[in-house]
């Protein structure tokens, strides 16, 4: 119905942006940093298509995002295609099959683009740079502690320090409200205020609710820094399954402050949202002041059910918090500059801009230096013609 | 048709694949080594997005690639987008549209995925890397040797030396055809033949055809070496608009020879297939040995109809004959190992490899090195466990 109405020419799909100079080589050079920060603890990059077969993309925790894939079909296979919307699942499919027979613990990691069919009012962006590590095949709680710090220790290499490590406990809640024999209204009643973090109302449906129940109105007042809310855990009489949760969260927790005493981590163990398919703790890292999430991850069951962990950093909001590198000098080299010199001042770290016709002038083409015949002068006012 | 058949899990789409260790992170520093030789003469990164409106990716160069773009509905603005299959028409884009202020001759660079509907018997790759040049508002023949000699120097920077740059001349044998004169049906059988390169033909079909039909059977032969090529062109007495072809490419070839005069340079003059919308030179690099085309570009109007030159490298084809980098070594690091060991380890170029449980073993982990409390030492087949 807009087919008419041609837009302006360099419109893009809402959602959808170019990255300009110089923004788009920091993203690339941050993303690179990153992705070395996890080579160096032994993460070993795949690069999944961005195109495979529906089937393949809803795999496993692809169910989370099956709302968001692009789909178009296969004209070669008749058969339908979806962008990806997380990379996550391709991983899992790259381990189950064709790194099946590699010992595990396997360590991989990625970065590239993922697609959406929609954006949030909150984060429009329907391309979104995603860069991840995947731990397949560990279930210990070191190998929980090891993503987080990794990712921790990417952020830190790119100039992003004074973050915090925020864990959920995603099936905490419904492991206290399956133990606590509720009917299904006040069940659904005290997820609802769980979910929207309504503490007089949880406080309110759980006093009549019987001792499990009793336990939410304190879980969901222990959210704050890991000791303190360890602390609240360690003093409730929690069931069998919670108990788990709790004993695993506390290793995982003792593990990352055994490596990284200065990190800053907090526990809320009571919240689940935004983590539809993890299984242990749950990560999320927000940046220093108010830069907002960077990272997200956790537990979760991998193809065939292998036990793996893993982060995804993005390195939009990276950049945002990242400090910005100086930005290469750019050296005029008028007609006629010996090949040499080029060669010289390129590697000194200069970007040579040869003159190609009499019009090109170093001021007009953002040079900062200018080669005078025997050196590289800064370019001022006067000097620029 | 095929949906009650469900694929094998981790089947791909034909011309679709996983990129896996150690190939994935060739590739990736193989790019960044492109994009940082690209950058060092001034070419500046930009990154359009996959997809965008149909109209945006079919305007100017990019209906030579019509056909195979993938297409979808934009569930917002109920618009066609397509997945872009060449990058180059969204450079030309941003150049005219949020560059299109900046002083000219603008230098862009970019890298990225390419995506087309259909590959080929010999090209079967659906999805292709591509890395890239573009210089756009400079006419200069100085400004096609640039692009020419940048993209010389990138593939040296990643080892590949030993190419050749094939020039050819893709509007020459039309504007010789123009200016001959012909009947229709002769003109046509003379394409199909100079499209054979069948010399015979095209001999039997010139020999009556007047003076200027006459010249197409010594440009045929002329195809070699660009010196001797130029000679022949020399020599000739060329209508018009064939000479001022001819003309300027002898000044990008002695631009390129004034500055890179080792490289192997040839000129086929009369060759005109794959350019479809390139108007002045065009260039094929061909990796040394039997390696295959590495590179293609050329002169094209950019949008707006500003002159432009550029250069694509396909970066699976360079990986293919770039000697292969040292792998990182992987040094195994047993439970209790203290942080600032592997820090140190990782610092002095090692991956290193956390033990998260008692089963984890140097040797299953492809561990070259383990800590033996004081020092890396080698893994032989003895001392793994």
């Amino acid at each position: 119905m807009n087919d008419a109405f041609s837009p302006p020419p360099g419109l893009l799909p809402a959602g959808l942006m170019d990255v300009l100079p110089p923004a788009a080589e920091r993203e690339a050079a941050l993303v690179e940093a990153l992705m070395e920060g996890f080579a160096r603890h032994g993460y070993e990059r795949v690069k999944p298509p961005l195109l495979e077969f529906e089937d393949g993309l809803l795999a496993g925790s692809g169910a989370a995002v099956s709302e968001q894939i692009f789909r178009l079909m296969d004209p070669v296979s008749q058969r339908m295609m979806g962008l990806r919307a997380d990379t996550t699942p391709q991983v899992s499919r790259i381990a189950a099959t064709r790194l099946g027979a590699q010992p595990r613990p396997l360590r991989l990691c990625y970065e590239g683009p993922v697609l959406r069919v929609r954006g949030s009012e909150l984060a429009p962006a329907r391309q979104l740079a995603q860069a991840g590590i995947e731990l397949i095949g560990g279930a210990a709680p070191e190998a929980d502690a090891e993503v987080a710090l990794v990712a921790a220790e990417a952020l830190a290499r790119v100039g992003v320090t004074g973050i915090t490590l925020d864990i959920t406990l995603p099936r905490m809640a419904q492991a206290l409200l399956e133990a606590a024999g509720l009917e299904d209204a006040v069940a659904r009643r005290l997820i609802r205020a769980l979910d929207r973090k309504d503490a007089a109302a949880v406080a309110t449906l759980a006093r009549d609710a019987g001792p499990v129940a009793a336990l939410l109105p304190p879980l969901l007042a222990a959210a704050g820094p890991a000791e303190g809310a360890l602390a609240v855990l360690r003093g409730l009489d929690l069931p069998e399954a919670a108990r788990a949760i709790a004993e695993n969260a506390a290793l995982v927790i003792a593990a990352i402050a055994a490596r990284a005493p200065a990190l800053r981590v907090t526990l809320d163990p009571i919240e689940f949202r935004g983590f539809r398919y993890h299984v242990g703790v749950a990560f999320t890292i927000y940046g220093p002041g108010a830069t907002g999430e960077m990272a997200r991850g956790g537990r979760y069951q991998s193809a065939n059910d292998e036990p793996a962990t893993g982060m995804t950093l993005y390195p939009d909001a990276v950049l945002r918090a990242a400090p910005k590198p100086a930005s290469r000098p750019r050296c005029f080299l008028p007609i006629g500059t010996a090949p040499a010199v080029g060669e010289g001042l390129r590697r000194q770290g200069f970007a040579t801009i040869a003159a190609l016709s009499a019009a090109d002038a170093p001021a007009a083409l953002r040079c900062s230096h200018v080669w005078d015949g025997t050196a590289p002068v800064p370019v001022t006012e006067e000097s620029s013609v």
